[in-house]
């Protein structure tokens, strides 16, 4: 295996070779994709980053990566200091760095197929203030000197009945038409992978983790459609499956595809394809609509049957997580577990589910001071004895057929700290505020966010990312269009009305460097809820998630009457849906657990 | 006086003679001023309509006003159907709408000095899609047919002396100057009047209970500045007071000074400064930054000698306030009363303090139904008697040399009903919330909306306007850029960060249509909280305004212990700064109005 010195070699004398002054490589894949295959991994081939946000740019002398706050450390450990300088963004953008940097006359690289249209244009103008050139390529120079790049998965795809996704393939094509017609276009480029996947009632595993198959589609206004996807991956079931109306062709006939568009109305989302896409259909002269990706917001509305396979999965899942719990409590005090050994276990339990796919994200087992990096991945090297004295934390999730789950629980080792439950309690008080709210119909989660956090705020204390992030079925872990957060967190989704259907995460925490880490993690769907008088229409969440919140970390002086009331019907709850898949210890252990407090 | 039919026939008669084929009317003046003097209301003379948003659009065979949900019924009773089609902006915009019905050719024309060029831009967009043509006019077409259009304000300008304003002119220049040489830029243009009174320490009497002059400026980066104002504005006292380092010149010479910036880098707000100072600018072969006027956040962080003048204000106007809602609560439930009356009583307390420079806005001084109409405005013919078994609200406030003031008031007239304490009593607690917010530095008023209306959602209620607005000191009521708000309110104001030294008001309000309506109001300022084991800087408010708030309305079991904590130290303090200011009757009433609860 080449040193990532000699990549960054190898790559400048590619670029020599291209007569280009340099080329930035992001981290997302033609589909901007939050998690990518491993064919699309240039940026940690390049330069050794593993994180989920980054971008590199490659310059005859210089060469730089840019990372967001969450990865100030990670990519200190990761990325060679000799080679690559570090730049914080967004203070710092992409953009801005190459402006000052490139020398007047020089051209810099990019992959249309790997940027937005937008990212282009504010680079392509940053670059021209400087007498720099941005050109688009023709191949990724990446791609020519990565000798041992991975193919593209060859997995098939597979059918998801519409036992599991409520509708059907035809259904879902027909609103997609009705949303056409309503805007006198003649189609849709459909190009993010869980928006294909969910038009199509199709599923694969390209992504780990993410259930979706490397394809793109065109949906026409009259539910007919085309698919594009490797031929290697189609099977007689889904070929029937996918029936007449849809017509199936090769990855690479999708760019000729846009180009035969011409003289067509065609809706294309600035946020989620690639510049290619805009390219090709500005190529052959269509008439390009700038919309958002209509499956986004159907998507994220989930039906009865999806939310009826959901809370199946939420049961069998809570009854797993239980089982670790209980595995933890009895195994850890008496030493010898690590982060990877209770990694491993979890996972062991949600596989005696016999149904589970896939885990929905890399499981965080965090214990002590790892508790405290919110996106912790334990690995040989970072893998930590779990001991007396700390709290554990572990958020992980687990994929099956009838829905996602995603839950963090925190556990102590022996005995904790007054200040330990004090911020548990804290953080327990803004988990409860998200989950008792009312709030009328068009609320966003950005107004929603600071419920959560009051409790913390009162002492002087916060946490740096977001409250809530919608969740897919059977789909991406995290989705769009709604969020709780702040109102400026990264993508704006905070600002997205909250609708009957959705569902989300309600995660608030408190993490203390160097020590320790707290995060209540449940997922929620969003419900009407009917008041007595109420002058309008009002919403709310219904829990979904079903396990026991850590009594023995709850400082329960600090609960208000209706806290405690709602904890101890959550509990109640909890022991409802999960004990009849328990039994003996486990049970017993549960029953105690959920008792009132 | 001529009949609105008549002048909508002149205005048709006068587009005709100027090749027009439409015309657009906006409310707003050359400042893009919230409240303008009578020479501007050209909305008003047209169309009868008296509200504080709207705009008009003529056309040969049609005409139509646009006014938001505020005003959906007010514009029916004020704008005659026979003659305007009522339109409902945002859902129609005003480009959309002439994008629509004119016809294909058309020419319709704008004055320049008086829409933003954000406005100019999408309706030249939205009529060239229809084939028309967005034209600016040389002379505003109203101004040629309104026969008894009142001249601009001949009042002379005052000094707003260094002892309220806490900064001398030089001081604020230097540090306009120090923001211009960071961006290496030459000069801002001044517009909004309010920044110009700020930056130049002036005040005026040219617009209703706002104490500006009509003027624009342009301030140079070695602290210079050219001030634009009628001659006979001038006084020796203001001349002395301005000095050399401001050149004063007549109104009419700003555009072609514009003009003559000729090469110089010169910052402009797009959204305070007019289309037709960026067409000078333009014309003149400067170089335009965008950007947001210095002036509105150097103007929002107050400074101590500001903080201590509004505390002087408060506590004389609290004074007047409580003597009122004394002489109130004795005389109503004796009948006889009217909201124009007691109006005119309240007014009179204010002047009494001797020190009165005008009202901060027009009273709204509702009973009963009218209560629920949030921005009613009394007049002799709506005037309704204060009866029993209603609620009494009062909204008011006065321009003092040291301070603006801004409060709200609820007073039963006998017996208030359950519902009235119920929702009395959320509103309440949704006030206390705010009052009691600590939130992170870097906070917006978009993410503490929330707390002042959870309450309210609860039991599936809630208010339709914002829950705070910033403050002037002897300035406009309403000053940007801060405010407590959902994340879209208009002006997008609540996603400013809030910060120490910042007026806001505290004013969450219920309204039951045709019965009543309730709204708690007051000042407070953002300041810095001292809390111990803080990870970060951390604000909260300080209220500022003292006047009791009514017991009889409170159901105090709806109160949690913090919240009853609240109410009685903010009623002891109240009694504290008011009480040396009263005595005898007025005393012993505000003894027993802030007695614990």
């Amino acid at each position: 295996m080449s040193s990532y010195a000699d990549r960054l070699s190898a790559l400048r004398e590619q670029l020599k070779h291209d007569r280009l002054d340099g080329f930035v490589v992001p981290l997302t894949d033609e589909h901007m994709s939050e998690y990518v295959g491993a064919y699309a991994q240039r940026l940690g081939w390049l330069t050794g980053f593993q994180g989920s946000a980054g971008t590199a740019a490659v310059l005859p002398q210089e060469a730089a990566i840019f990372t967001d706050g969450r990865y100030t450390l990670q990519v200190r450990q990761q990325v060679s200091g000799d080679h690559w300088a570090y730049v914080a963004v967004p203070a710092t953008s992409v953009a801005g760095w190459l402006g000052e940097h490139v020398s007047d006359g020089g051209r810099i690289g990019y992959d249309p197929w790997l940027h937005t249209r937008a990212w282009v244009e504010e680079a392509r103008k940053a670059l021209a203030e400087n007498g720099a050139e941005l050109v688009a390529v023709e191949r990724n120079p990446i791609d020519a000197v990565w000798a041992d790049r991975p193919a593209p998965s060859p997995d098939t795809l597979a059918v998801q009945s519409d036992a599991h996704s409520g509708k059907s393939s035809a259904a879902k094509r027909a609103e997609i038409a009705d949303w056409l017609n309503e805007r006198k276009a003649d189609a849709v480029v459909l190009s993010a992978l869980d928006s294909i996947a969910w038009a199509f009632n199709i599923r694969g595993t390209d992504v780990s983790h993410t259930p979706v198959a490397l394809a793109y589609a065109i949906v026409n206004s009259d539910g007919t459609a085309d698919l594009f996807v490797a031929g290697e991956k189609m099977t007689d079931a889904v070929a029937q499956h996918l029936g007449n109306a849809i017509r199936v062709h090769e990855r690479s006939a999708f760019a000729p595809a846009l180009e035969a568009l011409k003289g067509k109305r065609v809706a294309a989302d600035p946020e989620r394809a690639v510049a290619a896409i805009f390219d090709s259909l500005d190529a052959g002269g269509a008439k390009i609509l700038q919309l958002r990706d209509p499956v986004v917001l159907a998507k994220a509305l989930k039906n009865p049957v999806e939310i009826a396979g959901h809370r199946a999965a939420q049961a069998r899942d809570g009854a797993a997580l239980s089982r670790f719990l209980r595995w933890f409590e009895a195994t850890a005090p008496q030493g010898g577990l690590t982060e990877l050994s209770c990694e491993e276990r979890l996972e062991a339990f949600r596989r005696e589910t016999g149904v589970l796919k896939d885990l929905s994200f890399s499981t965080i087992s965090a214990t002590g001071p790892h508790g405290a990096i919110p996106h912790y991945k334990a690995t040989e090297e970072s893998n930590l004895p779990v001991e007396r004295g700390q709290l554990y934390l572990v958020d992980s999730g687990g994929q099956y057929a009838d829905g996602t789950t995603d839950v963090t629980r925190v556990m102590p080792v022996g005995e904790p700290t007054r200040e330990m439950r004090d911020r548990f309690t804290r953080v327990l008080k803004g988990h409860i505020a998200i989950a008792t709210a009312t709030f009328p119909a068009g609320t966003t989660g950005a107004q929603l966010d600071g419920f959560a956090r009051r409790p913390l705020w009162e002492v002087g204390l916060d946490y740096a990312h977001g409250t809530g992030h919608g969740v897919g079925s059977y789909l991406s872990v995290h989705e769009g269009p709604q969020r709780i957060a702040q109102p400026f967190y990264p993508g704006g989704q905070a600002l997205e009305p909250l609708r009957v259907g959705m569902f989300l995460s309600n995660e608030p925490g408190y993490y203390k460097a160097g020590d320790f880490g707290i995060r209540i993690e449940n997922l929620v769907l969003v419900i009407e809820k009917d008041i007595p008088g109420a002058e309008q229409t009002m919403l709310g969440f219904e829990t979904l998630t079903f396990a026991p919140i850590e009594r023995t970390l709850i400082e329960s002086s600090l609960l208000s009457a209706e806290e405690r009331t709602w904890l101890n019907a959550y509990h109640a709850q909890v022991l409802a849906i999960l004990s009849p898949q328990l039994e003996g210890e486990d049970l017993a252990w549960l029953e105690a657990k959920c008792a009132e407090i």
